[in-house]
Order: C-alpha cells, then structure tokens, then sequence
C-alpha cells in the first residue's frame, strides 16, 4: 500500500457512469488570451464520439491534468511547443481507461496515461501513451508525482542541479506538484532544503508533511530578508519554478558554483509586457549555472524515474496532494487558479468518473 | 615572425631609461567610487623601490594591463575575488622584467607576466608567475591574445560554448581583448560570426581584419533588426561580454539548446541601482545554458590555449590590436575609459620602456 498523503477535496459526485453517453464534450481554445485568462477564452463543445480505426483506441477521460505550462499554449508563435489553433481541443496530459482497442497492444479496460488533451473521449494511435498498473499507485498519480511533474522535478533536480548532501537546495512553488517532488528528492539525497509558497497553509505543508527544514510565505514575509534567515549558508541550488521577483531575490544569494534549473517562470506567463528580469552579476561572479530544460526532452530518464520515484512513494518518503475539480467544464477556472497560485496539489479535473477510486 | 596586425598609438617617449629611479611610483585606490570612477579616486604615490629577500624578485614594470573586471575591485564587498583596500596598489596584471632576482627560477634579465598591479617595481615571491620568450610572441601579448583575455575567449567559447561547424557565434565588444580572439576562434572551428561593437572603425576591423562574417554597430543600428539581419539562422552561442540591452535583445534569438557563456556585464559595472535584467522565457523555451565563469578558475587549461594560440598566432589566423597608453599615470583614465568602450584593442599602459620593442 501507498504511503502517501493524499488530500482529494471532491465536490458532490453525479449518477454513476456505466455507459457512455453517445457525445463527447470538448473544451476548445475560443480566443487567445491577453494576459489573464478568461473563462469565455474557451468554449464547450459537443460532438459525436469518435471510432477508432485499425491500430487505434478509443479512451475515456479519467483524470485531466492542469498544469502552467498551458498557458504558453494559448499563445501564437513559438514557446515549448506548437500553439493550440483557435478552435482547437486544449491540450494537456490525460489518465484514462481504454473503451475500445483495434491496437495489439492495448485491451479495453486497460488504464493509460497519455495525451488526450481536454475532451472527454479520444482516440490515438497509443503513440507516447503508457500503460498503468492500479496495483502500483493510483492511477492519477500518473499525473503527477509519477508523472510529468514529477519526472520534471527528478530529472531538473538530478541532471540539472546534481545536488550533494549538505548543500542547501532552494525551490519556489514548492507545494505544487513540481516543487514538493524537488523538495523530497532534495531531502532523500541529505540537502538542506528550503522551499518559497504562497499561503501559510502550503508552507505549514512543505515542512510538516514533506520535511522541509524552512518555508517562506512569499505573501506574508519580506522575501529576501526570510530566504537569508532561511539558507545562512547561501543557495547552491535555485529550483526555479516562478521567476519574477523570487528569482531576482535568489541570485543575490547564490553560492559559488551554484546551479539554477529553469523549470518554469509562472510569474510572468501572463504578463502582456516584458517584465524586467533579474540582475546577471551574481551569476557571473558566483560562476552560476542558469539551464533552461522541458521535460520531454529527457525520455532515456523515465525508467529511472518510475523506479526511483515508485519505490520513494512505496517507503513513504515521497509524499503527494491533489486538488481535483469536477467536470471538464470546471478546467478553464481550474488553469486560470494554477496561474494564480491557488490550487494546493497537483491540480488535476475528474473528468468521468475512476472505477479504481473507492467513492 | 608574427602576422599579427599591430596598431600600436603610442605618445611621444621620454628620455631612454637605462637605470631605475631611485623611487616607485605606484597607483592606490584612494576612494571607492560611485559611479563611474573619477581620476581622483586614485592617486600617485612615490615610495622607496623594495628589495626582494631570499626566494623573491624585483621586477621592473614594463606593461600594465587595464581590465573591465577591475572596476569590480574598486567596489566594497564580493566579485571574482577581494577588493583593493583604500590606500592600497590597484591591481593588475604585468608584464615586466626581473631586475633583481633571489629566487633560483628566475634571472636578472627575464622577462614575466605576473600580477604586480599599478606600480612601476614590485617583489614577488614568484608564485603565478610565468617566463616568457620574446622570440616566441611581443611580450605584452601575454596581457592580451596570449594572456588572460585571450584565455578566457578560449575557454569561455571551446569549453563552455562547445561550437560545432556552422552554428551561429554572436560576441559583445567584439573589437576587444576578449571579444575579438572569441570571433577569431569561433571562425577557426567554422561557425558563421557575428560580433557587436561600438562603431564604425571597431565594426569594419572585426570583419576586414578578424575576419567576422557580420559586426552589428549598436550605437548607429536598432539592435534586434540588426541582429536578426545578421543571424537568419538565430543565435547558437553568445559569448557575452556586456549584459545590459544587447543580452536583453539576443536572448529572443537564441535557438534551441543555445550556450551563453557569461563573460562580463560591462553595461552595469558604473550602474548605482540595480538594472533590470533580461526576459528569461527564451532560456527556458530553448533549453539554453547560461554559465558565468572566470577564467582563473581554469588553470589546467593554459597549456592548450598557449599550445593553441600561439600557433595560431604564428599561422596568422589570429590577429590582435593593441591600445597602449605611456606612463603610470595615465593607468586611471584607461581604466576609465575602457569601461566606456573609448579604448580599441587591448588595453596597455607602457609603464617602463619595453626593450625588446623596436622604438
């Protein structure tokens, strides 16, 4: 059995689903955004169910994952990836139970994580999409601390950061589902570590449940003067998940050789001008390393990934919350609250209903 | 012989020095400045020549190097290294000659690169010290193409940049010390060239002499259209030696897995406030690598970059530029200077006559 702590706050379930019903509901890209997010940038759209062709399956939506990264999609012109065209499916990571294979390799009933986006049925070819085993962990952990968030955290961490014990690593968001992964691997490899989130709730989370050594409430406390209280001995490694104002206030405290993964920079995803960025000395001076990565560039990481991080989660010393919303209609609010920082866990949308999960 | 291309200005000589003055002249901090340095925060001091004790030499200064890094040093509080205290030499780098040696490594006669700082006589222990053969190369290149600028473009562009035939190499202060063995190197390794620099002569150099494909002038061109002109296949490595607004505009050309080797921030050593910095998004989009680095940190690599370019020099495939200056004195406003971009090559002061120089 799992060890982890999971917190699932779920609003009033509806009928239960045996069947599928005879449409599939689709939420669309309507307009790009400018700056925040509306929920009228995205529309709700009905149409029939797809049939899948020879070497396809057709899956039903479980789990929708919500993550930042989304927000980039949104936008024309170039950012991780190719942008959603207007009248598109959003796209985004996906738990779901195979409905009907015409593909040798998979077989109705099976659970999958793959890349449906926000839609309710899809088919695909089963390129990119991985099966799972309910026995192992729950299912929506595939989502994210076994999945992409997780896998960002282990390979930014590891590869990007190389920690050693007794370095002091730094990580911003550090509640979410990137930053509480960095934080644990942090702490299992004897670091010091010290996380930066938003309310007080989320910090009481980071050290109480996760085993920071400090966390600093960005809205309640002065930064710079409670990170220095906080890592007396320098930074040596800045997770960053924020950039901003934390990022800025980070580089005036970085050791020697430091290493600062570039994770994320959600502070300024919706910012409509450039935001002024960090001052660079400290970088030079120190002989800091800034590294820029995307997770998926990084598949020969996987196996050592599920391994390490599957068996962390077994031993009960890496710990997970989601905060799932109900209804694929509840996403667009749902990345509009990641952006802003209010979800607590990894953000996740029950799209229909997990036959895995006890109700 | 040499095919460097030598511009060497040079004032007007004074009589032929053949014995030592009876006194030192040295140049102390005497203010730490706010700002741009003025030439009274230095001042002139006569004092009595030293006498090396046994496993010492006396040197007599012939070339003071001026550096960007040593407005740094000027500052209170961490950069590279110490600061120079009030009332003390300025350091720096020296090529000088052994007037007097107790030391069994070294002769009255040699001629050395070591770090004597703004004075005319200096004892050394002899420790980083290093002989040099007039035969081989102009003794004051080992301030320059064959000293520490040239060392830091070697390792900063081979070791940290990595460039690989046909990517796109883009220096700041491509005309300088640093700048111009960078372009040189990267021309070398058969990547397309792209410098910045601060006029017409610096631009029209990089490309007649050292052989750039394109030198963008950022004070008569809007930068980014230049740029973009001049690297239609985006940025692979920028080798930066400025920060500031040049960074700011290049980071939105970086392609995928782009190094910036982080050399000198130049556009900020006078700044009082803190600058804003540079949009991070692109570092992250593009899985860049910025690194900041100094060269002192790299001593195992100064076999093949003397190996290297040495030969290189002889081959003439690597030129250089010298900007020297006559007399002590005129150390503070070289300095002064060089951080404005003023000067053009590499930045001497002719303290005491070479005499390995035709005069």
């Amino acid at each position: 059995m799992l060890a982890g702590s999971i917190a699932v706050p779920r609003g009033p379930k509806g009928q239960t689903h045996t069947m599928p019903s005879a449409m599939n509901r689709r939420v669309l890209l309507r307009r790009r955004p400018v700056g925040t997010p509306r929920p009228d940038d995205f529309e709700v759209s009905e149409s029939p169910i797809p049939s899948p062709h020879p070497g396809e399956i057709l899956c039903r939506t479980l789990y929708l994952s919500i993550d930042p990264y989304m927000r980039g999609r949104m936008n024309e012109g170039r950012s991780y990836a190719r942008s959603v065209e207007l009248g598109q499916v959003m796209v985004g990571g996906t738990v779901s139970q195979v409905v009907e294979s015409r593909h040798p390799g998979f077989a109705s009933g099976d659970f999958v994580v793959g890349y449906d986006g926000w839609q309710a049925y899809a088919v695909s070819t089963g390129a990119g999409v991985r099966k799972l085993d309910p026995v192992q962990a729950p299912i929506s952990t595939a989502l994210g601390v076994l999945g992409m968030p997780g896998m960002t955290a282990y390979v930014g961490l590891l590869d990007i950061g190389q920690p050693a014990p007794g370095e002091t690593v730094l990580v911003s968001a550090a509640a979410g589902a990137v930053g509480s992964v960095v934080g644990q691997i942090a702490r299992i490899k004897g670091c010091h570590v010290v996380g930066i989130a938003g309310s007080k709730a989320k910090c009481d989370y980071a050290v109480s449940e996760l085993g920071f050594d400090h966390c600093v409430d960005y809205r309640a406390q002065e930064l710079l003067p409670a990170l220095q209280a906080a890592c007396p001995g320098g930074v040596d490694i800045y997770f960053d998940n924020v950039g901003g104002a934390a990022l800025a206030a980070v580089l005036t405290l970085i050791n020697r050789n430091a290493r600062i993964p570039l994770c994320g920079l959600i502070a300024q995803y919706n910012a409509i001008e450039l935001p002024s960025g960090p001052n660079l000395l400290p970088v030079l001076v120190s002989r800091a390393l800034i590294k820029g990565f995307i997770v998926s560039d990084h598949g020969d990481r996987l196996a050592a990934f599920l391994g390490d991080c599957t068996r962390w989660l077994r031993e009960g010393r890496l710990k997970y919350r989601e905060d799932v919303v109900d209804g694929l209609e509840a996403a667009p609010a749902a990345l509009i609250g990641v952006l802003e920082g209010r979800n607590f866990g990894k953000m996740l949308v029950s799209v229909l209903p997990d036959p895995t999960r006890p109700s």
